[in-house]
């Protein structure tokens, strides 16, 4: 049966990348991905056939994948971070319905929540939640109900693309609604292009991270109640007191 | 300076390491971790020192990181999955208030989220939340609080460490508190040992999940509302109807 392999490249850096998709990517005839993620892959690849499509194109470079595999192609389709986590897994299951006669293989990688934690210290290590601002595809008010729910479970958060030139003032707005429920001092702190030229690591406190300036390639933290800023990385506790009688 | 690494190694098989983590493992002299972790590394690291402690004892394992490192050995201390989600690049920065000429290096790897992910399907591809249903660190009610808040946050789920000896009905009790807020029929899944013998996957329903055996290696997914069980796999899609007036 004909396969597709769906991956999650990491970052960016190739050595952030798994063996297992470096293997696959070693194995395949086509690579299929977002200019910006082709770009990244370097040499070792510079002979695969490479196809693309357009922001907002996402389903034709689903469709794409599936039109070459079905030629006999080996193909890939590479995604930054995790396939699985606001990647191609999902569209590509979805336009697979057309295509019962192949496979797709989804190789996880490293998402930002993952990669960014580790540059700004611990910030997760404890239950958590990730959400994108980018309405897009999302309504607002569940961007907004979302941010409260998650601030009054105290979920220690990842906030995916918290910007862009459109919606310049997003993470500013996240911040107040967060404001409702979080002390100001809230330990917290965001990182920007990580794993690539000018990767930025910053601590700072919730209402300092209210006037940041931020772009699509930053992915903010924000801590829970126990968090701290311990020389200037962002430390989640791994746990709470807990009473115990044993 | 002395250093240590703090690695992710990902659900367990080596090539769903990073390259990055392989080589500094490569690099070390000693190696710290719980053994279960040590016995998966496999023949590759047979000549480095291993030292270890049992569970529950997990400070003592970080200080004996900074121990060695303070003797000049570059040391790695390993974690399944990845280093900052329940793992311990937490404890070692806690550790590292007694330590401070040794610098802290943290290798993300790939959680069950991602690597349970990929096996399933595409579960969570949008946001989503984190949740241990273990109660050694937390206290009981905050998990309840966190199920519940998740569960009207619409948030697709992943739910680690459902079950162990003594929790034996936790992930029942889980699921009554969720059944509250969504539908029994609600597209749900698990995935065993991943990346390792006796791998599992199973997708099911909501109140069928309440039913199921699990145990501590088992993560479990709940889908969100859009979420739903194709050809077997767990697909949640990529975003909600959004209304444009452009």
């Amino acid at each position: 049966m004909n396969k597709i392999y769906v991956i999650g490249m990491g970052p960016g850096r190739e050595e952030m990348m798994t063996r297992e998709a470096t293997k696959a990517l070693d194995e395949s005839d086509v690579i299929v991905g977002y200019t910006v993620y082709l770009d990244l892959l370097g040499e070792r690849y510079k002979d695969k056939i490479k196809l693309s499509t357009p922001m907002k194109q996402e389903e034709k470079r689903c469709r794409i994948c599936f039109e070459e595999a079905k030629k006999g192609q080996v193909v890939s389709m590479i995604c930054s971070g995790d396939a699985g986590i606001y990647g191609m897994a999902s569209l590509m299951y979805e336009v697979k319905k057309d295509y019962s006669d192949v496979e797709l293989i989804v190789i996880p990688g490293i998402t930002a929540a993952s990669s960014g934690a580790a540059l700004l210290g611990a910030p997760l290590n404890h239950d958590f939640c990730v959400i994108s601002l980018s309405d897009l595809l999302t309504p607002y008010e569940l961007i907004e109900k979302r941010l409260e729910l998650a601030a009054q479970a105290d979920f220690a958060m990842a906030i995916y693309n918290p910007s862009s030139k459109k919606r310049f003032d997003y993470l500013k707005k996240a911040c107040d609604i967060l404001l409702k429920y979080i002390e100001p001092e809230r330990a917290c702190g965001f990182v920007r292009n990580i794993g690539r030229e000018n990767e930025e690591v910053k601590t700072c406190t919730l209402l300092e991270l209210r006037d940041q300036q931020v772009d699509m390639f930053t992915t903010v933290f924000i801590g829970n109640s126990t968090s701290e800023i311990v020389d200037n990385k962002l430390v989640t506790k791994r746990g709470y007191p807990v009473e115990r009688n044993e």
